[in-house]
């Protein structure tokens, strides 16, 4: 193949596919199998679809939010999944996440290169309203995924209620709606024993 | 929760999970294991941000077809997958996805399962630009994981190099210069052992 461009962009193609071989914490409903990143991105992407309507603002870009998160575990191919409720783990997470976007992203053309890596970085900064309705789907993904089986990853020592509650923290003032469905979810997994008060 | 708009989004969203577990005929890279729905609807996402430029057409709604892709496979966690080179499966694929696709999207309120239905016909129907970059690239991505598997699903009964260039064909007309790629990978995979003439 000739054309340099496409080279480069069928490697990073490739290279991608790994996603698929990094887990989350959490388990696929009415499995034993934990959850892998490019599926983990996939429902955030169409729960982006689904759920705009909740985000207190109404120039949201749409397509911006979905680039966003389809895109922003990749690192983790390199850097590997981190567990948000482990204090030791995130002591160097950012350091070896940037390392691992540098390294990826620099498969892709030098203008491919930079958009995805402007965009990684605009989803870890989590300012502008795309990256921060973005978080809230983050958030909420694992909370609804977690619901339904009974708190699996909740059950792991050190995770309790209030921790909870302060990592779904952004959907408080990003998308009110939504954070009464997590109060909800988090007062009834207490009731049901799926989560430590 | 008295939301009842939300408590339908969320339904839908947890019933979806289960595209993790429609699994197809490729497997993901490097391991045995069968690629699932998700997976693939996520890879062909982010393919779509990378590879638009290739399309011969200028006013492409990338938005569009991150849609399409997203969605486009949600018929087959009642319909199941259907393999793209099996004559008898496909009697009646129509009519089971039809079905899977009325019972499905109305779990969502009336106006999101009108937006998902409409997507995916608009997908199925292969007529409008994005859904015609969709098909390209829902061919592309099973024939570059299959090159990266030794021909993994090239490998099973009835499948020849004829019938997977037939399969590429929409990007015959609408992205020439991933045609082309095509054909090299089809003529390295011969030479390879991957396909049979």
């Amino acid at each position: 193949m000739d054309n340099e461009r496409l080279q480069k962009q069928i490697k990073f193609i490739v290279e991608i596919d790994k996603a698929k071989q990094v887990f989350r914490q959490n388990v696929v409903i009415g499995t034993e199998r934990n959850e892998n990143d490019a599926e983990h991105s996939w429902h955030l992407a169409v729960m982006a679809m689904l759920l705009a309507e909740y985000f207190d603002n109404e120039e949201l870009d749409i397509l911006k939010v979905i680039k966003l998160v389809l895109i922003h575990d990749l690192v983790e191919i390199y850097a590997g999944d981190t567990f948000c409720y482990d204090d030791k783990e995130h002591e160097n997470k950012e350091e070896r996440e940037k390392e691992a976007a540098k390294r990826l992203f620099s498969i892709l053309p030098e203008d491919q290169a930079r958009e995805f890596e402007e965009l990684w970085n605009e989803f870890e900064e989590s300012q502008t309203p795309e990256a921060r309705f973005a978080a809230c789907l983050d958030r909420l993904q694992p909370l609804i995924l977690n619901y339904n089986t009974n708190g699996h990853t909740w059950k792991k020592p050190g995770v309790t209620s209030e921790k909870v509650l302060r990592r779904n923290e952004p959907l408080k003032e990003n998308a009110p709606a939504l954070w009464e469905y997590v109060k909800e979810v988090i007062n009834d997994s207490i009731q049901k024993g799926y989560l430590k008060r």
